[in-house]
């Protein structure tokens, strides 16, 4: 059990608190939340989501070569992606005025077909898309250990749930298969939806960014209990962990051999770490191995 | 199974379904929604929810006697039921000055308080609350052969949720008592919550009215799923089981001996009903007792 994890105090940590949650809480009240992205699979050189939009965008510019004079087709059609990650960039430091029009066209992306036309889009992506840099398809990009670690946990009674800033609907058509967790434990970010004509559709509204204080808001509003676990590894983590009454892991991505040393984003959530009894998780020392192969 | 249903060409229906789903739809998906109010537990002569919120006011009322010259405080003070009633009334016929300034008050019934404070609240009411007519605690006035009906479907592996147009977190506490359905299975109107401190807050502004066209748009974002079995019996579930691809039940209420007899608010339901496959659930005939003591 949890074999691809070292021994050491992150391992004993986990450990220890399931094995007392599994002989003293109930198994209904065995919640344990997840973020996604940096949490349960790989986030960088950008988000998962970020690619299946960009392939979306450049379809788009394919069929309508006046969207291609056009931001953020005109990136997406050359494969200019330094301008999306500019975006995201300068919206943490203040400026919005990109990351604004991006989002304005994200929301669009999809809209006005049904949910699930949605999810065979999504599926469509991951059954080819491979990660840009470790050239392994993204359902094989999720991270050994904490899949190890949703399964130890439901094998001791725990339901897992996604809490993700990451959107609903790009989630869930793959996270039985890349975790085992179903449909209906993915909680993240969404669209509007509408009802017409027996079938629910997409809308271009924006409904919910699941992200920092609105974490515990949303898995509250899903769930009706406190999770006792809860796994995070940036910023928008830290309401969703204090919300947590129980053992709350951060992972700490310091490892940029087997896959990336970052902190950027994860400062506000490193610096409560340190200042309570959460588990910082190193990649670097805790995991023997990152995705299965190394 | 099924001892309190009389044998018919309804108890057929829902044998035959469930058979055959058990044999030809995978666990996951076996999913069934139902309505909670004139669904699962009695609605007349008031909704159990609003005999909740008419205690609040008359306790709000009891504390601040400014608030006993003001409705709706005036009449949960004085008792004064009709008030309500006929704001209720009004409300369908088109007239909305009463029913909007109840739904005012009724947004800052529990405002500022957390969730598991309003959870608190929820549970004393059931504990001490009888249904005005028929004399039973409320968490006695679930249809016998509708719980009969949840039971049997968990027996064959489906997984039953409550989508109601009663308040999500009215119904969660006593959901698993009384049918089963734990509170992550709950899915209903809500206000919106806030995020402080730590814990999550009730706040005094709408977030969901989960009637209508919203019944699909909600359940769907909660599940991700389309279900197989749907019962409800008001027009407020119509698009809830058109959306449904299987066993589509509409409880008829014509029991006026032994329940209430109205069809008021369900006009457009049995219109549907008639012409479609739907299958209509009547009380009188179908239904050997309805609260488990004739």
């Amino acid at each position: 059990m949890l074999r691809s994890w070292h021994d050491g105090p992150t391992k004993s940590a986990i450990v220890d608190f399931v094995d007392w949650a599994a002989t003293n809480v109930p198994p209904e009240e065995r919640v344990a939340v997840f973020d996604n992205d940096g949490t349960l699979w790989c986030e960088k050189p950008m988000y998962v989501q970020l690619d299946f939009l960009l392939r979306r965008f450049k379809e788009q510019a394919d069929d309508d070569p006046a969207l291609r004079e056009k931001q953020p087709y005109r990136a997406a059609y050359t494969g200019d992606l330094t301008w999306f990650g500019d975006a995201v960039t300068k919206h943490y430091q203040g400026d919005d005025v990109d990351f604004k029009l991006l989002l304005a066209e994200v929301l669009s992306a999809h809209h006005a077909i049904t949910v699930d036309e949605h999810a065979s889009r999504v599926k469509a992506f991951f059954a080819e898309a491979t990660h840009p840099t470790l050239g392994r398809p993204y359902t094989s990009c999720g991270y050994t250990p904490m899949v190890e670690l949703l399964r130890y946990l439901a094998d001791n009674g725990f339901a897992n749930y996604v809490v993700s800033g990451g959107g609903r609907d790009f989630m869930r058509p793959v996270t039985w298969q890349m975790y085992g967790i179903p449909p209906e434990r993915v909680v993240g970010s969404s669209v509007g939806l509408t009802y017409r004509d027996a079938d629910v559709f997409i809308t271009a509204e924006p409904e919910f960014l699941d992200d920092g204080p609105m974490k515990p808001v949303r898995l509250w509003s899903r769930i009706g209990r406190r999770p006792i676990l809860a796994a995070g590894n940036s910023n928008g983590d830290v309401e969703m962990l204090e919300f947590t009454r129980g053992l709350r892991l951060l992972v700490r991505h310091d490892d940029a051999a087997r896959e990336f040393e970052y902190a950027t984003g994860a400062e506000r959530a490193l610096q409560h770490a340190a200042a309570s009894d959460w588990t910082v998780v190193s990649m670097r020392d805790d995991w023997r191995t990152v995705f299965g192969s190394g």
